[in-house]
């Protein structure tokens, strides 16, 4: 493909920090002596998948059934659906991928909700089940029981008398780390989320309850996490290709950056502003996952990347996009700044997960070229 | 489908609400004699189209070349590309539309980009010709030239004098006036725009160059742009199914809101809070468009429509998205409230278009049954 044929606003991925990323990963995992589970939401690509298994990743993470079916249709055989399942609907797709997937699991927190599961399984007979991890709320607030709570002992109980779930232990997304401030900080809410989570499985161990599984979440948390005693598994996502969060967090530097949206200067409307091709409808309109996050949308790239492949200018890097409607980024010019319209920009989504759902496809380069152009598969899989 | 088949989130659009929200929308222009060009980003849907041009539509506004695509292809005839088209790979495909498209039109703010657009067409030839609407930025200061300015009345003649565009007029999205507190000051701010526009067209006729069309666009300032001496077209695109930001300045009132995101509960984490399986990647992050917007996700359904036919329940008329991420809704639950872990909920978002965006396709009800599901045909076209 020629450079000019490349329209934007484009998901451009860099390979080769892609590959960075993922071996980096792999080895904090690997010398820590924790199982690497990521979760596949982030790039929703089976491509890249493939290079989180064969460099070492146990499984993979999914939120949702049609996640999963997407990675079993590409051969992953370990799938994690780190969601709770309820419905007809859902519990029938369930006990189709439970026949394929050699290893199957998914996330409960309540007994209604696991024992439809188990009668969904027991239904079609034949001994299929599938693994559960408990989830506990080590702080986010958004779902999961207590830590080492009565409940969750009760819970770990009747998982594991249920004749079609396989309890594995206890999993959490610590999700409240995003609001911490500064190095030491994160390190003390991740230490403390771990902390939890291992009191968590000790209390259903001490009700005579095989739990194995002690499982964390974030990328941010995940260098912290992977040394914990006690903590057994790290589910990361956006580590893989990082963004504008993971930038605030230290979790990621400029050079880890692997993805971008590649938009147009489509209008100069005053000295102050550059309108660019790309708004919400590209970027979505998270917030940094930072505490007290500004109200942007996303920033120039900073320095040059595999962003120059197609053609995106440097001359930007670091000017926040400002401003958005759904198809309309207002980047903030500084005094003197110049940009023409027709040039190319590389920005960096505050969260790119969403961003990434956005795409049908996302453009990849790979030493200074583009290489290829890979359907962003599990996109848009909202069951 | 039978109620059960129905997996959730599903974005369920009311077929009748639809087809009262396109009439009322086409006797207002009929009655104070100004055409209507509906925004079909909202619905994304060539069968909404259909409705809104039998409904006597002129023609559809799109923000991308990609939904011009897909309308031409479904058959509209008149359609305005509201966006600068920047870049080859966007000329040619202009140029291909050109050809099969009876009536096109673009929306240009600088010479650059209307020069461009010129020469591609010129270049193959035959005569080929879009018309012309010059963006005036009536104060969203998100792209278009200064009302009635030097700088205006100069692209005005530059546009006219180029062989391969014909100019049709100004154009203006008055966002801004979502900025406004009640009827009076939204009045205002319609008023307010209208008159600069007016103005527009008027110092370009004043030039002696043909300036026939004023065209307004925005929902909440219909109603007031319509009757508004001087103006001749207006392009509204949330009327037809309406959201929270709508209800919230008086464009709309509950009976109007004709698609919902009906959702799950998955989890009662706590008596305050149940979880539903939709979250920011079925109702975006997008806050409402009022000033000083809460900070929440969108809310259930005021009261019962559509939504029963699919199950939803209306028990909890009003209570917020409090929090989100992505695939999860933390609803805030009142004291004493009940919902169950499998209860149904119809969800309204801040804003319905990225939310339409974000979906393969809508379940279609209408008279209280579930009567089709139609694929939205132009979700995701990014350029």
């Amino acid at each position: 493909m020629t450079l000019g044929a490349l329209d934007t606003p484009a998901l451009v991925v860099d390979l080769d920090v892609v590959r960075a990323n993922v071996a980096a990963m792999a080895d904090l995992a690997r010398e820590r002596g924790v199982a690497l589970r990521p979760h596949a939401k982030t790039h929703k690509l089976p491509q890249v998948a493939r290079l989180q298994l064969d460099a070492g990743a146990v499984g993979l993470t999914v939120a949702k059934l049609g996640e999963a079916e997407v990675f079993a249709d590409a051969g992953v055989e370990d799938l994690l659906i780190a969601y709770p399942l309820v419905g007809e609907p859902k519990l029938g797709r369930l006990v189709a991928l439970a026949r394929r997937v050699p290893r199957l699991a998914v996330a409960v927190d309540s007994a209604e909700v696991a024992e439809g599961i188990s009668r969904a399984l027991e239904a079609v007979g034949g001994g299929l089940s599938v693994g559960v991890r408990i989830e506990v709320d080590t702080g986010m607030r958004r779902l999961g029981l207590a830590p080492a709570s009565e409940q969750l002992v009760a819970l770990a109980r009747t998982v594991a008398a249920l004749p079609a779930l396989r309890l594995e232990g206890v999993m959490t997304h610590e999700g409240q780390a995003y609001q911490s401030d500064g190095e030491a900080e994160l390190a003390r809410a991740a230490a403390e989320a771990c902390d939890l989570m291992v009191a968590s499985a000790e209390a259903i161990r001490a009700a005579g309850i095989d739990c194995p599984v002690v499982s964390m979440g974030s990328t941010a948390t995940a260098r912290f996490a992977a040394g914990h005693p006690g903590v057994t598994e790290i589910r990361p996502g956006t580590y893989v290709f990082n963004d504008r969060s993971q930038l605030a967090h230290g979790s990621a530097r400029d050079g880890d950056l692997a993805a971008a949206v590649v938009a147009t200067v489509v209008s100069r409307p005053s000295p102050e502003v550059a309108c660019v091709d790309a708004g919400a409808k590209a970027l979505t309109s998270d917030r940094m996952i930072v505490r007290d996050a500004a109200a942007d949308y996303g920033a120039v790239a900073p320095g040059a990347a595999g962003w120059a492949a197609v053609g995106a200018t440097a001359r930007a890097a670091g000017w926040p996009v400002a401003r958005a409607s759904e198809e309309h980024g207002l980047i903030a010019v500084p005094p003197g700044g110049e940009l023409a319209v027709g040039e190319r920009l590389a920005l960096v989504p505050n969260h790119i997960c969403p961003a990434v759902n956005l795409f049908d496809a996302v453009t990849v380069v790979a030493g200074g070229r583009v290489v290829d152009r890979w359907p962003v598969a599990a996109r848009g899989r909202m069951t």
